[in-house]
């Protein structure tokens, strides 16, 4: 096995600039999932990774339809039975690149300034598809894969993988696995191996608030009606306690406690109050008393407002009293919060808060469950090692706040636990103009991820 | 006296038929102030009135520049020293007739249906102009008025007046009186006539919270960050106690406590809790504890959200973290309250409440003082009397939630208070389609301002 490892990463080092190549080719397709007009480059990008997974030596590759675009699925099961089956998770489709004048090279023409490549989807992901693809590439050209590998790559990922529940519900024997392996989250720095383990689930919701049955002059009505806009604060400014708890009926009851080893573990990362207050700009930081940031974010359930609507908000003056005010409220979640849990929390909340004078609704907009990986499972540890050995400083295991649906989905329809990592920096403007690629990190992540196979075949 | 009142009353009857047609030429004009292509409209409106002055047997009648549209002036001071002068305030202008399509007939064509004439203006306040007109008329053509009267009829109340404060600034002289006479309020009921002798105040503003430097992604700061919806929420919410108080500081400190005498005529208003919730359609009232709705919207101030603003306000999902919020927020005053002294105690209000968390912005966007006048001034007790005897019950007193700049403007340069009275009835779709005048009410409102004149050329 030493043997094989060290062919393979000799091989890897002889064949950089094929890799740079296949990416450049790769990320040139400008498959834009949101756009009808790019049906024709979303097939291009499909096949791009379909012809790869072939040429490695996938078997059973295939283009399976959704309602949507497709995804791309190939295996390799020659390690046998007694070795491991972990499931690749990516995505080929991209996020659109407007405005593209603050792009200081053509988002689809990939370019090369320093250490980076510029082009849309160089980190998100077509860059951690690549890197996954060399990996597995080495070892296939190096005596053969040791483990058993199954490719899910989909092209819906940037608008919310609106198909891809009921396609891995329709392919749960094609797709049964023992882990997932998904590298679509990130580094903490370009020198701080990263795993994540934890993912915030999230429960959205539109508040509406009303009064009159029209808008009314507020000073022929004004002091004799509750004000719906009035109200909606009210309601809202409830909703947390004076410790930045929220105060929905049993919200925290299900909530995991964080365990000692969690925390002395995230008090490792290099992300301290200094690094919240220079990312966000804001003039203080804010949160649920008895947590530091970092477990606010990655490992508390919060509570949002992300957007508020009422009566007149154009330039200047309008003596109105509106007759309706709606708020976007979203909660992220964390075991073993439920989203349908927490919209009754909201609901009996709003029984219970709204006072008489007004009437309200509630709309649920989206949901989705969290997610967390037992650090202690193989997977895990193959991976802490693969990237120690990679980097030569110990990996940092962090929760993530964002939400991944796939892993919950993939948790639920096929029993299985997701490794997260990911080369991608936080300097990558993902989902911005000048999104880029760190190459040295993509080199050492396709090293990284040599390793992690190579490790899982030995277990 | 007695022989003149009863032929300016027989004048009236002989010639109601040429008071309609010269009101139907009035609305024929499209004179709307804030239309810019209107301009040549507007001036005939002005011209239309001086003419009508003229007739009358005005001196000095005038069409005066302002910045804006003109004012029209005219003077009869035949009583002489030892009789009062009254300042009658109108207006020519209209507001805009759109939506055109929900017209039953074309808004400058009038159209009389039943007891009612339908056209833009014909209520608010053509009519009511007319109506002055014609009294004034009815005692010139029967042995003359036996009091001063000066016309002050302006072209931009429909727009705000944003030049009639300085228009009565540079003419402080012309329109010395010992009283105005403003018929631009309205009627409770076509057989409820009314007099107003109090109107609020305002104070407008736009409050600006903001927290991180751009909008966040809610996963990944979410639990980290003040959201400044929410602390926007917050503070609003604090803006009001459990018993519906304003709660800025010294808010109510200069707040002229109503007298047994008003409380007891306020009583008699037909406007109870059922009016209320009729009118506004809403599931319960709110207030301040211990008033009644019509002293909650007449005398006693408030503070209203107008409108809210903040994050992702469109259809469906966007989990954003917003940078800022925004709040219009404006109060209604009453004597002795200040503008800018509410000003002062909102900014104080804030430097108190606002945590350390976000940063915040307060705009004054306008202000104006409340008014009220003395319900036992000779001019009041006169109109009292004249509508009395024309309508055969007892008026009510009322004062108005809606603010009328001129009333406190005419205070603060001229040193005179304003009897306002009117005869729209609150169904004339004022500033809607199908605007109306109720015919009847028109011809008693002309019998009504003549008894006025003539008894105050008795007094």
């Amino acid at each position: 096995m030493a043997d094989q490892l060290s062919a393979a990463l000799s091989y890897l080092k002889q064949n950089q600039s094929r890799f740079l190549d296949d990416l450049k080719d790769f990320v040139s397709i400008p498959s834009i999932s949101t756009d009808p007009n790019a049906k024709a480059d979303m097939l291009r990008a499909a096949e791009w990774v379909a012809d790869q997974l072939s040429r490695l030596g996938c078997q059973n590759v295939q283009i399976l339809p959704t309602a949507g675009h497709p995804v791309v699925y190939g295996e390799i099961l020659a390690a046998g039975a007694g070795k491991p089956t972990i499931l690749v998770y990516g995505h080929y489709d991209v996020q659109p690149a407007e405005p593209l004048e603050l792009w200081n090279s053509p988002p689809f023409e990939p370019t090369q300034r320093g250490e980076n490549l510029y082009a849309r989807g160089a980190s998100d992901m077509k860059g951690q598809v690549v890197i996954t693809l060399k990996a597995v590439e080495a070892l296939m050209r190096n005596g053969g894969l040791p483990v058993n590998v199954k490719f899910m790559i989909e092209g819906e990922e940037e608008i919310g993988s609106p198909n891809l529940e009921r396609f891995i519900a329709d392919h749960k024997d094609l797709l049964a696995s023992d882990f997932a392996l998904n590298p679509d989250t990130g580094m903490i720095g370009a020198q701080v191996p990263t795993i994540t383990y934890g993912l915030r689930g999230m429960a959205y919701f539109e508040l509406r608030v009303s009064g009159p049955e029209q808008d009314l002059h507020s000073g022929l009505y004004g002091g004799a009606v509750h004000n719906p806009a009035q109200a909606l604060c009210e309601l809202i400014a409830g909703m947390h306690d004076a410790d930045g708890r929220v105060t929905l009926p049993g919200f925290y009851d299900s909530v995991r406690p964080l365990s000692a080893e969690e925390r002395a573990e995230m008090a490792l990362l290099p992300m301290d109050d200094a690094f919240y207050l220079e990312q966000t700009g804001v003039p203080a930081l804010y949160g649920e008393a008895g947590y530091t940031s970092n477990e606010r974010v990655g490992a508390r359930p919060t509570l949002e407002i992300n957007g508020l609507l009422s009566g007149f908000t154009g330039e200047g003056v309008k003596t109105v009293l509106p007759a309706r005010a709606m708020a976007k409220i979203s909660t992220r979640l964390v075991p073993d919060q439920n989203p349908e849990q927490v919209h009754q929390q909201l609901r009996q909340y709003l029984e219970t808060h709204a006072p008489p004078t007004v009437r309200w609704e509630l709309i649920k907009l989206a949901g989705g469950s969290p997610s967390v990986t037992d650090i202690h499972m193989p997977g895990v540890k193959a991976l802490y090692r693969a990237l120690k050995d990679t980097w030569g400083v110990r990996p940092l295991y962090r929760r993530e706040g964002g939400s991944v649906p796939v892993t919950a989905q993939m948790c639920q329809l096929l029993g299985i636990d997701s490794v997260l990592t990911g080369f991608g920096l936080p300097d990558d403007n993902l989902h911005a103009p000048n999104e880029k690629l760190h190459l040295p990190t993509f080199y050492r992540g396709i090293e990284a991820l040599t390793r992690f196979f190579s490790l899982m075949g030995e277990g």
